[in-house]
């Protein structure tokens, strides 16, 4: 893992005056990277700068980037970040670096950048946003382990954890062709109920539909089949990290998921938030690996690394709101309904990606990895309405007076992602938006 | 589903002669469909016949191709088959057709393509098979019920049938980018195994290494995220079958599956037959879809057409044989160790489809899709190491003397499959090789 540089310098400044109020998700200090379309042109790169969008092909044309940086945003000058992201971590360093020159307020370049504003800057609420990388192959993992615990103490109380868990990193491929980006509409799956009292499972539209608070990360630089990924040089293999809903319709995974797993209960739409915040940007909110208890085992040497177990961790500040219909029509705001972090991962991104390859599997560039779902350990901390509600027996009640077990159709579902350190400028993630239609 | 032309016609016969061999897998009414790469160029798409390759590039420069056909063979100019088969299967039934036409020995082409066989034809010896497709996803179903019945019964023998398996086509997402040509070698995983006496897992090469027997089918045109395909049109959507290999390590498999399905004992690799065996030559070998019990349930609505259960199901006779190195070295050619037939899937490939779609999953053109093993009910066709020696407690013998619980390294696997049937001309797959590499 590389170091803190003049990028997270909580001194510096914007000329971009949005990027500098105490409660922005995207600071200098940030610099996410994703993928707008705008006024109906091809979807391009951008870089968001508090209420912002910098057009990386702009500042390119303009010559403000060398080097690395210029390799970057050359490769950036299309629809997707996948050609960037083949190119490893180092050149996006070194673009987001740059790029930070470019909109410091005292930087070189200031000058000429801040009379370039019209066409170098897009106001981000006029931007559409896009699905920022073509996503080959979504593994998702299940390291959440008070998400493990509260969903296995539905099943089976006296053992709610898997005999395997402590020892594997738990994880299952899901489908990348329904990988969206957030902020549009989840149509509500059908499929086949477990049976009732006829012994027949019926088919329709699930009962028993879920969020899932993740978090994603993506693949940078890949290895070829057959050549595991080392541990120790597994945090240079990924680029960056969104926010991620595994939207999940309990009804049908509890039916289909013996033996292999779940299916149509997931497969029907996984949602990512639309910035793609750096792993640069994310260094001064690493943390340790989750403690162990001492009776657990240590992890196996393929999952064991000083400097990963030291701060291979991250501390992201989870919360989810919900609005409903009926909210939305009485102009009432979204409300919170739980909390987390990502420090509650059992696995760190860094160990998902050693133990993933270790038997030869092929990770490629733009690979998406989900975390599982981040539960703590408090009871308005458990990150799924399954667990929230004890699978609808203990529904929650919202400000209109409306109770949820599950979500119903016109529901919008709202993720956020908040780092915080003192000494340092907190960065965020953005929305992570999805409502449910009929 | 479409009906039988003059292209099934059994006394069609080709000027190319290898193809009116008795045994040949690709008489003139086959012509399956690859890619290949030759003397070093780029990998292009051609279609086999006999013991030669048609270059369907040089054939479209000629101008052989009209209507439909070219603009099939226009779309098959590159190093992959997705853009052929984005267009669905009818420009692919026209250009099969007309192929048909250059080949046939009495063809109104017949003179001009015999005088052109120079270019157009290359010995199928000489070209080195590439993976046809960019496969963007691939799904993994258990739709064989005699593999479900065996595997189930090494772990609750009283009970060894899932309680959904009748009712729900089971199925998980496999990795995308381990999916191989066959050919070449597999790396040996390494991974978990189960813990031992000191209840720690081991980690290192897994001793139970498998291969699974199984069919694969492409996707030609797909469906928009929340619509579903209808099973009465859910045919049109599969272009073509290949022989696939799921190769398993079992013991990684064992202790990684709870709660969340295969992951790392599968993903290292899955090998497919290089040619892709068209729907539509496979029309005379449909069978009705298996026969239920008189205690079993009719599928639900979705999955229930007429036509479907009419002819929904395939006729392959298929085959493995097994090849040590210490019989490679002594000349012993590989030995059948067992055989099976894909009549013996529960579930039709259209009602795969379908089920896929039901929650509003979207597939996408060249999307791979796996039935499952296909074991029969004898024991003789069990479709797996795993089945076939009981999990290792009962070793298969080798005419080398030497006997297997699972794989090991230097052992090679060949699938084989034909289709035969009264009053046509018997078609195959070609072979789907793979051999164990320390």
């Amino acid at each position: 893992m590389t170091t803190l540089d003049e990028t997270h310098d909580p001194h510096r400044r914007s000329w971009v005056e949005s990027a500098n109020a105490p409660d922005t998700d995207f600071p200098i200090q940030n610099l996410p990277i994703g993928v707008f379309s705008l006024d109906g042109r091809s979807p391009r790169c951008g870089i968001a700068i508090g209420d912002a969008v910098l057009d990386i092909g702009i500042a390119h044309d303009k010559g403000w980037f060398t080097g690395d940086a210029a390799i970057a945003a050359e490769s950036a000058i299309t629809a997707s970040l996948n050609d960037l992201f083949s190119l490893g971590c180092s050149p996006l360093r070194e673009l987001r670096r740059q790029a930070a020159s470019i909109l410091a307020h005292d930087g070189p370049l200031a000058k000429s950048t801040r009379a370039a504003r019209e066409g170098l800057l897009h106001a981000r609420d006029a931007c559409a946003m896009q699905l920022p990388v073509r996503v080959g192959n979504y593994t998702d993992f299940y390291a959440g382990i008070y998400h493990a615990k509260a969903a296995g103490a539905l099943l089976t109380p006296e053992d709610p954890l898997p005999k395997n868990y402590k020892w594997v990193p738990i994880a299952y491929h899901g489908r990348a062709s329904s990988v969206r980006v957030g902020g549009g509409t989840i149509k509500h799956p059908h499929g086949q109920r477990p049976p009732e009292d006829d012994g027949r499972p019926g088919f329709g539209p699930s009962r028993r539909l879920d969020f899932e608070l993740e978090m994603g990360f993506f693949i940078g630089k890949g290895n070829a089949l057959g050549q595991p990924i080392d541990i120790a040089g597994a945090g240079e293999h990924i680029v960056g990290f969104t926010l991620l809903n595994d939207w999940s319709a309990r009804d049908i995974q509890r039916w289909e998921m013996f033996p292999l797993g779940p299916f149509l209960s997931k497969n029907f739409s996984t949602s990512i938030s639309p910035w793609i915040v750096t792993a640069d940007a994310l260094l001064p909110f690493r943390t340790p690996a989750m403690a162990r208890d001492a009776v657990d085992p240590a992890p196996l040497d393929y999952l064991l690394d000083a400097d990963d177990q030291r701060r291979g961790g991250i501390d992201v500040a989870l919360s989810v709101q919900l609005q409903t219909a009926l909210m939305r029509g009485k102009g009432m705001p979204a409300v919170e309904i739980l909390h987390s972090n990502a420090r509650h991962l059992y696995w760190t991104p860094a160990q998902m990606v050693a133990h993933h390859t270790c038997g030869g599997c092929d990770l490629q560039p733009g690979d998406l990895i989900g975390t599982g779902t981040i539960s703590g350990p408090e009871p308005d901390q458990l990150s799924s309405m399954l667990e929230l509600t004890a699978a609808g027996a203990r529904p929650i009640t919202l400000p209109s007076g409306e109770r949820r077990g599950f979500l119903e159709d016109g529901d919008e579902v709202v993720f956020t992602g908040k780092c915080h350190r003192d000494g340092f400028v907190s960065i965020g993630f953005g929305e992570l938006r999805g409502r449910i239609t009929a």
